[in-house]
């Protein structure tokens, strides 16, 4: 894990936030590269989940909300931790992670802990004027409440009928007491979440979740995210948020444990009916073919895309050899890596008709032009940052009009015609995003 | 104005966050339709300033960042406006926008109102479990901060030398005392900011100055706001920021008035100055060519992404006469539209090949499957959602594998072959951006 958050740091994936100030706890800001891989992993997850669908649209809605939608969600009386404080020395402890037989004394300086007292992971600010209870709001700790609140609107505009789903891409912020493992668990996140609607009746719901289930652990795959390092584990009776009937996490072996990437769950109309009671507004659905109304079925994905972006990274991560040296590679999915093409002037003096190669490959793939040190050096450079395929401009090409590409993972290298560059390397990644 | 709104809640382009609880001041949602423009604005945003730039990075930072970062910038002790409250009725206003000489009196019950007060306009929340001064936190009022707090980071990792520049995209929060105008003054809102770091020298400070200027003005061009609703307007001497020497705005011509879309301006080495005073961290430049050290000047882009929304939908919106009727139609520029091609079968018995097509065509661009009503009421449905081409699949398509395309704007009708229809949406999304 230390070599992974070195290497996110030296190639510039992911830095400490505001880092020259000493950091702070539980935040994180992502570097030229990693808010490429960022984005791709988000634009991957849109295109199946919506783009690519009939039955799924989008939504992006505001971080603050109007705070009744967290008392209709449950989270103001309930969204807590139960935390311990050390009288001696003062520091603060997730009660619930305290090391086995430590419950009343602190597991750093042996002094007595107090009771464990809630603690609500909401951040709390003011909106308007003045600083008390009447302007209070919060962060939302999740991005799904505010799909459950313009169910109506999205119903009313957009032609969709039940079953259907609204997804969205998203900051939520959690004012987590002991942030940790990188950006695992951090304060301020990304989610990417889907709430499917469906007819709440059991059979529907079962087969929904089933398909979710399926689709979400095919889609980690599809990332590039090798089969064998993911798990999908059934929550436990005993285990399930009081809304959900079922619920099943994506899990992946992360170097610290294998941990949740996502969860998907039956969330029955639990939401909904909540937010019908505390706005008195009709959230139901009326369906025409059947002339019935009733209040929908709720089938959520719910995936963290830092957690997500993490996991692409530690699955990439390899060391190997090539001609006798080690090598760091990142072997990224070539559709979703930062860079898809570095282009490698074998002279300087090639540099004209190599930039110009560059700037027509460059409106459709996202290239990386480097020309200082030895051609080794430069392929080391590209491999570390997971670039999947190198072109090399050399002497020969300005009368053969033929360059050579040269691969990632396999070394191998290739001669290909100059005008079939582009599709030869559309044909890459397209094959990696269908495998 | 009123109709834009009343188009964007019909049709799912914004809606009022929260909604259902009566909806909260200043905070907008956005819909399926929405969305989708939004992305769209947003990527060719950083595909002009990024991808196919050789001097451009990308990051993505926090919302929260250290409370220090805004001591040094200077918003802890002066980003603020002024305040009047009435005594009477307890309504509060900005005392530089009251009416013309109300002064001392409410505009609205003309009671006494209170001396004006500094108001500081960051959202405070508090980081950890304590709510004391010692966690006092605040969202960022602006998304470059950061940019200047990484700039070592970004430097030592990407290989870029000076002149470059660091791009973001991202949500900022600014308290308005009366947020107003739709999407166009809310209290969370996108920015789309550029930090173009340059040698500190007053002639290479004025020619970069310039160049921006006329990359941005062009760039709204291209995004297909008409050249005459668009302005540039000089700063006066006595409106520039303590910390900038030049700035000119992108100005728009709203319903409600001409105003500012972005703020193109010199900061002189003021942000980095400040960051290397505040956190005695060396932020300095070494150019390695000359061999000297010097702390870099910058021009910076800053322009709202929901305000450039806002002018993207009115400079689109129209009315105008088809066959004798009224229609309102949207002309997005086609390669910033929500939906790049309706697919209207003929009749509901060609729904399978339709489908087949359209299923080919969504990998590429974004489909809207219309099967419901009159062809002539889904062309008025596309028309509304500003969708530029239109392709109806009718019985012949059956034998002579062509389909008829057609046009928006034009209302023109076009038989296209079906292998030829990609290239076809494609030509027209490339010619409209070129343009």
């Amino acid at each position: 894990m230390e070599e992974i958050v070195s290497l996110c740091k030296r190639r510039g994936f992911v830095f400490q936030s505001s880092e020259i100030y000493g950091g702070i706890n539980g935040f994180w800001d992502f570097g030229p590269l990693g808010v490429e891989l960022r984005n791709n992993v988000k634009r991957f997850w849109w295109q199946t989940m919506v783009d690519l669908r009939d039955d799924v649209v989008g939504v992006d809605t505001s971080i603050i909300a109007h705070p009744q939608t967290w008392e209709a969600s449950g989270h103001l009386s309930s969204f807590s931790d139960p935390m311990v404080d050390c009288k001696e020395c003062k520091k603060r402890f997730r009660a619930d992670q305290l090391p086995e037989g430590t419950t009343d004394k602190c597991p750093e300086c042996g002094g007595e802990l107090t009771e464990p007292r809630a603690f609500n992971l909401m951040f709390k600010t003011f909106v308007g004027a003045k600083e008390d209870s009447s302007s209070e709001a919060y962060l939302r700790p999740e991005t799904c409440q505010s799909i459950f609140t313009q169910f109506k609107n999205v119903v009313t505009t957009s032609r969709q009928k039940v079953p259907f789903g609204i997804a969205q891409i998203g900051k939520s912020f959690r004012n987590e007491i002991t942030p940790r493992n990188f950006i695992f668990r951090s304060r301020e996140f990304e989610q990417m979440e889907m709430e499917f609607f469906i007819k709440p009746e059991k059979a529907i719901q079962n087969e929904w979740y089933e398909y979710w289930h399926k689709e979400r652990l095919n889609w980690y795959k599809r990332l590039g995210i090798r089969s064998e390092h993911l798990h999908m584990r059934d929550h436990e009776e005993d285990e399930l948020a009081h809304y959900a009937s079922a619920c099943v996490d994506v899990e992946y072996d992360f170097p610290f444990g294998r941990s949740e990437l996502e969860g998907i769950a039956n969330r029955g109309n639990y939401d909904l009916s909540q937010h019908i009671e505390h706005s008195k507004k009709d959230l139901s659905y009326f369906n025409q073919a059947d002339n019935e109304k009733f209040v929908p079925a709720v089938i959520e994905t719910s995936a963290g895309c830092d957690r997500t972006l993490l996991a692409v990274i530690c699955d990439a991560y390899q060391k190997d050899e090539v001609g006798g040296e080690e090598r760091i590679v990142m072997r990224f999915a070539p559709h979703i890596a930062p860079v898809k093409i570095g282009i490698l002037p074998l002279s300087k003096k090639l540099a004209e008709p190599a930039k110009k190669l560059e700037n027509d490959l460059r409106k459709r793939f996202k290239t990386d032009y480097d020309d200082a040190g030895s051609i080794g050096k430069r392929y080391r450079r590209q491999d570390e940052i997971g670039t999947p395929l190198c072109l090399t401009y050399d002497f020969d090409s300005e009368t053969d009009n033929q360059v050579t590409i040269r691969h990632r993972d396999t070394t191998k290298q290739e001669r290909v015609a100059i005008d079939q560059v582009k599709n030869y390397i559309q044909d890459v990644l397209d094959a990696s995003q269908d495998s």
